[in-house]
């Protein structure tokens, strides 16, 4: 690593952006350089903070001692942002969803491309404890090899009252929680989606999805159901998944949550019928006793570094990104299935770009 | 009501068989003649409970003294057993699913037409409470209008070791517990299905389904999905509904559960932004205090009459069927469609027979 510190500017300065702030700051070989947002609001509480308010953008980008542009805008201007930044010579890191489209994002990637500098999503729910205790089942077979995978994220607050509410800014659900639900999904799962369903709920009465449900299917075998909600006025779990031989629910963000599995070790006995409803069941009776185990869960799996410290790694050229943009690539892909599957009402099939 | 006891015969003494002898012994408009099985050791349970064990069907037709066909054997059988009956001028109640295909039934129903005598099928899920629960609901809107309606059963203990794995003899799980989920949607909400989607899983090696995953859409704009698992070692709530101003839980068949509603006294107030993982968010932060209410739920709906009650004065020509032939024929034509939507990986559209 170097010893000098990597000089950030904050593009946008709401609150990811001083969110963001907050993360450099935590980082030994990073510093925020100052702050750009065109509301005078937000240059008052940037440099109540300590961090220059740039009159301009084009000031930022002329300034050679900025390294790092940081995008943390509503998503319809990350595109150019993001090229003007690459263009003059700066690293990105920018705020998901990366872009509008895929189209877009294919010019960020060119733009990197050209310059030759780093260009990195902050697809920071890779990190996520949750998600990654169900990696780590995924891939040590804590409960056998997983064939069903449900995650979803459940609020009653409706969509916040930004321009996330607003279309032609990239408002709506699948792009704000969505597209970190897919990236962990894809970034865990090595296969193909062979084929995705979907409904987009319009229930609160914006232009923007308000939630959704996307159900895709992997050429290994394993069905994923994603969903998001803003009208869920009780949770449903944050994980439920199904393995060979058992299941696993992680309730919520405290990871309240546990395994079920089957008791090899006891002998097989057919479990009593109960009465439910008018009718009996013996289908849908609880596993006799003592032919099941409840565990917890398994630790969380690592990655490799933290987002931050490896794009210090990145730019310093010493690692490649944990982030990729191929990845990111084929989530945005796999959000315009989404998006056309629910507006067709079809299934959508050859679409994913995944390579193995 | 007449004042003397109808005849039943119950053809297949399994344990469906042998619980209608014991829902029809609690009636008292009806009273169970004897039983036809071919197997021995159920002509012997027969006898042993004080019924008849006829030797033969031909036997059962052709006996004077009765005047109702109980079907309850597997569901292969089903279509030429209630026809032979209705030819010989006997009325049937048969088991569920009606039969093997929609065309099946169509025969069944024709010969009930031809010999003016009654067929109903036993779908007895409309009786119950849980589900009765939830058609309060949608009738008086306790939580608004509902717009999203999640039925679920989930056991661990696989597919029954009988004929109900056998495809031949019309085993699997969407046939099994799914003819009454469907029923149960169909009979609750008054629109058409202009589409489904559907998943079947196979995930334990049978010939049949061990599971199913079918997302409805309503012409009225209600979602459905529905889901059986018998590989689910951590079972989901058996129904969760989300309506304009709530949403609400039914945990399980002791009818745990929960009203949550939005408290239209309280002001308004942001909720606070919550840490998730490694991300903040105010979406998914929980209702700020005061801003919802949780109440009990409500009591069941309440149907006219109770199965057997509403046979007899059906065959006495002093009711309509709760159960309808039309109704039913409805939800096994919805099954096909399920099972093509998932055979096919397409959303199926245009093929509800509802009529408003």
């Amino acid at each position: 690593m170097s010893s000098k510190k990597h000089t950030i500017v904050i593009v946008g300065y709401g609150g990811m952006g001083s969110y963001h702030a907050q993360l450099i700051g935590e980082n030994e070989h990073l510093e925020v350089a100052g702050s750009f947002d065109p509301l005078r609001a937000r240059q008052e509480a940037s440099e109540a903070a300590g961090y220059k308010a740039y009159a301009s953008y084009e000031e930022v980008l002329s300034d050679p001692a900025v390294e790092v542009v940081l995008i943390a805008t509503p998503n319809d201007v990350h595109k150019e942002i993001a090229v003007r930044a690459l263009q003059a010579g700066k690293h990105v890191v920018c705020e998901k969803p990366v872009a509008m489209s895929s189209d877009e994002f294919k010019e960020m990637i060119a733009a990197a491309d050209e310059s030759g500098r780093v260009l990195m999503v902050h697809q920071n729910r890779r990190w996520d404890e949750d998600f990654r205790v169900i990696k780590q089942m995924y891939e040590t077979e804590t409960i056998g090899a997983l064939f069903q995978i449900e995650s979803r994220v459940h609020g009653a607050n409706g969509i916040p009252g930004d321009w996330r509410h607003v279309k032609e800014q990239g408002g709506g659900m699948l792009l704000d929680w969505g597209v970190h639900l897919l990236d962990q999904l894809l970034f865990m799962i090595d296969s193909k989606v062979i084929s995705v369903s979907s409904t987009l709920s319009y229930i609160l009465g914006n232009d923007v999805d308000d939630g959704f449900e996307a159900v895709l299917q992997f050429e290994n075998g394993i069905k994923a159901i994603v969903e998001v909600g803003t009208t869920n006025f009780i949770t449903l779990p944050r994980w439920y998944v199904k393995g060979i031989e058992g299941s696993a629910v992680i309730e919520d963000w405290s990871l309240n949550g546990r395994i079920v599995t089957r008791n090899s070790e006891s002998e097989h006995r057919e479990p009593t019928p109960i009465r439910a409803g008018v009718g009996l069941t013996k289908t849908m009776a609880p596993p006799s006793e003592g032919s099941t185990i409840t565990e917890a869960l398994p630790p969380a799996a690592e990655l490799p570094d933290g987002f931050y410290n490896n794009f210090v790694a990145v730019i310093e050229g010493n690692a490649e990104p944990i982030v990729k943009n191929a990845e990111v690539l084929r989530v945005q892909n796999l959000i315009e299935a989404i998006f056309a599957a629910a507006e067709k009402n079809e299934v959508i099939k050859n679409f994913d770009t995944y390579e193995a």
